[in-house]
């Protein structure tokens, strides 16, 4: 019976997609030398209505020369994607909901002005400001040695570089497709190419999209294998929150079988890790590195709250997809970083040869492909968080959390 | 008599070269401040008849936003010239035969995105896919350490980055030229500096060049030492070649007098250096050092042909200009970078301080320079292939090749 | 007495400054989102009269596409900006005087196209050849490790590159104004970002300014930390002198305390600091420490002019702001690199590891700024340069000069 319900569904999708004609544009493509420069979309441009506006502009001045930005709102929610810097989600506003955080950095810096490979591989801090870059393709983690079979099939060793290349790589398809079908769900879309010869072969097809008036969207991101040979691959989804999510008493919610610091360090005072310090001259970053419960769907929930918790954000997403999750706090006086990171990984952010030694980087046959899906929610008033709450805590039900008080990431 | 005939002959051209007036384009000039965008010519804009053309693009998009490309069609034979990649040719068409491959970098990326130094000097691979790239000018092979003077007089070491930087350079004067005098040599002219404070201090005048209807073409470039010092210098034309020429089967024609494998392993396969493997997982590149023969004109001609030797290139050039001929056999899978490199150096591409040790990286005394003249050729047809082969078997004549057996460059 | 007049002179100018509305023109703007392109300024525009003018020009061709430059003629004196270079002088003119040398690079290279990291961290000589160029702001002298706290709180090491990122950096905040009041001084202010996570946060607002006429400009730089803690900053200023100013017999007058040569090379020829040789092939850079000595109202004065001591170059400015004064000498043959640095500064050009052992690392509280000033002055005529001779002679007056005969600084 469900399953003669299922084919029916499909039928009917099928049919309706065949008639069906959304909204695209083609912002920027390498197969159809395009570029779009300054560009906006109103309901009527799409033959549609509401209250709802997407807008290319592009920036000068400074390191953001030439840098693109896509304005989505939604009518309840704007949001600002970053072509020029892999997709990237520069921020997130919904009423008195921010994401993001006042980075010392206040430029959308251009990739054509970063070097990785600057301080130590530490050049991709130089241009770190959004609410949500993401970390790889072919390493995501810390830089350091890796070894690699170099061009001449010897065994050489590499310096990775922090977090890896693909936050500082243009998009070469950039497309806005708003569905003709209600709700209308407005999407860019984007993919951001990590290819080298004797290295990474891989294709991101990035997708950020929402409905509009509501105060959710989604990520939605295909990886693919493009080469001709088994590859390795890792992502992390490096979120990042300041005022007014981050504050003293602000609190992380996660559904977790286990908690484990990321080094000695943050070990001292993995008791409190869920609940975040004021601003404090001199701290040093503590990573705990989580792994969250799933639902009976395979989804976990997890929120960050305000001390009042009253502002939040959630992010709910299968566990199979993203295994594994970085808590980052960094509470460092205002402006010169006071950020928290809520990172859903295929591992966790040590550098790839100890991620690969336990086991956390996986890997892609050619052609092959994995996708991410993350819908992540704004929530406004004591209620709306509360009842996020009540459902983390269904997920964590009587499961024991193990609290280790020593790493066993970073040695 | 040989003389009064050369004194006429120069007589001759000096009158018709001062009547003749030929169609002259500034595409690019530091010197002008110019910039030239999209652009098209047709014979009549250069007063002339014909079925040619040649037509300036600005490709978008991606890593290869603000690249431009310059197409040259004779009628005959399709070449694509990249100015802001060091002048490099990225395909040739002539009917069915096809210079260039499939390589796992799809886009014609901006040297603004390409840093040399990436993994370990290897960055340069991020960028490759040409059929023909310069390699050079202050250093054109392995990375590595090599010892240079700094600015403080000291003796230190940098580490070269693999085949040096002209192929990421772009280049600061192009020009399109079309003879005013039969047969209208079609020129794609541009000036490539390599210069540094305390560094090189080169310049490359390129030019390729077609005849309308022939399925030949000319690079003739002339690298100066500009400096006021003498200076060393190297420069590989490192041309690659994919379907349908590379196959299983495939083989390099080449009149030799030696055969040197580049390492151990590709000694061990070395009895088979001139036949082509089908494309094979986890292949090994196997690079052979040749020692090129030349006729008594002092030229060389070598070719490489497909399996049934009915599609071929050729190469012909005088000796003295090129002396070494590296042969790249990298057999990895399609699209994973199934393809062989036809290398005219003058050096082969083993580190430059191995190269010096050899005696095989030659100097240029202040404002001296040196020509580099290769002729290249697409055939088509067995009769045409079969035509060149005789004339390689020609200038091999009965002279012994010298196969090593172990390798004497890279120990 | 003396206070009242200059409460009546603060009163007034308070008075002329709040009714007074100085032309202004805003050429790059990272706030306000703009970028002017090519653009003129005449005395008509700003309702002036005079005959001077501004003007802005993007670059085009090799690797100074998209670089913008900025030239002012204040009738007397040309001197040209570079906003896209950290908002160096690239040259002055004033009649027969020029600032400026021959450098082997020729192009006003884009920072897109330079690799700081590039041969040991001597990457930003791929781009040298202005006048000035400011040294900094993190880290201002010579390449090599340093160490510092990484991201973890650990003490890691880090590679310095040669004489800091500043010079390499695209100005933010590019503005042209001119005051209302006479004597309608010209200022291009530019406001240049070092910042990063983890890293520098500071800023410098450049101001080089002139008065229509005269033969004099200023450069009036303001250093902020603009990050949450105290933070290490280096500058110095190192203006490049070739022909005509430096020639064999040229010297650099210098009320000093004491010189010291850089390191033991420069030690040999130490008896001779003061006077400059022939181009020399071969020639090896010879730097020397200097001390300036102040007058009374604690400025210095030094000078270099040509061997006929008929064309100079000075430079006035408080000794407190920039205690040290370096000077390059580096007597190369000409288009090689024959030229002489003049280079105030809070420090030396050593490694910032040498210069804070020695107590030449200044420190920013946060939102502290510090402010350099210097009035540069061109001289014609035998008159001229003996005048400022006898000035700099009056600051020496009988205080001996302590010559050391080792170095102190790099051993």
């Amino acid at each position: 019976m469900t399953r003669l319900l299922m084919l029916l569904l499909i039928v009917a999708l099928t049919i309706s997609s065949a008639t069906a004609e959304p909204f695209r544009k083609v912002l920027s493509s390498v197969k159809q030398n395009v570029q779009v420069g300054d560009w906006k979309l109103s309901p009527a441009d799409a033959k549609l209505k509401g209250n709802w506006s997407v807008r290319q502009r592009e920036l000068h001045g400074g390191k953001q020369d030439g840098v693109r930005i896509i304005e989505v709102d939604n009518g309840t929610l704007q949001m600002t994607v970053v072509p020029t810097r892999g997709m990237s989600i520069l921020r997130v506003v919904s009423g008195e909901v921010h994401l993001g955080w006042n980075s010392p950095v206040k430029e959308v810096v251009n990739p054509k002005f970063i070097n990785l490979q600057s301080k130590g591989g530490l050049g991709w801090l130089d241009g770190f400001n959004e609410w949500m870059v993401r970390c790889g393709l072919e390493s995501a983690g810390h830089p350091g040695k890796d070894s690699f079979t170099n061009n001449v099939g010897d065994e050489a060793t590499l310096e990775l570089t922090l977090h890896g290349k693909i936050g500082n790589i243009p998009a070469s398809e950039v497309q806005v497709i708003v569905d003709d079908k209600p709700p209308h769900r407005i999407r860019i879309r984007g993919r951001v190419d990590e290819r080298s010869f004797y290295g990474a072969q891989l294709e991101i097809w990035t997708e950020v999209s929402t409905v509009p008036g509501s105060k959710v969207f989604r990520i939605d991101d295909v990886i693919t294998n493009r080469g001709a040979a088994e590859q390795e691959f890792q992502v992390i989804y490096h979120a990042n929150h300041g005022a007014p999510l981050m504050e003293k008493g602000a609190r992380l919610l996660a559904p977790v079988k286990r908690v484990t610091p990321f080094n000695q360090y943050a070990a001292k005072s993995v008791a409190t890790w869920d609940v975040y310090p004021a601003p404090t001259p001199g701290f040093v970053e503590r990573v705990y590195c989580l792994y969250p419960l799933a639902d009976a769907d395979g989804r976990t929930l997890v929120m960050l709250q305000n001390a009042a918790a009253d502002k939040a954000v959630s992010f709910a997403y299968p566990v199979k997809q993203l295994p594994y999750l970085t808590q980052w706090k960094n509470a460092l006086p205002l402006g010169g970083g006071y950020v928290t990171g809520i990172e859903p990984g295929t591992g966790f952010p040590a550098n790839r040869s100890v991620e690969r030694k336990a086991g956390r980087v996986p890997k892609l046959k050619p052609g092959q492909s994995r996708r991410f899906t993350l819908d992540v929610g704004l929530h406004a008033g004591g209620a709306a968080v509360k009842a996020v709450a009540a459902k983390i805590k269904k997920i964590q039900g009587d499961q024991k959390v193990q609290v280790d008080t020593k790493t066993t990431i970073v040695k």
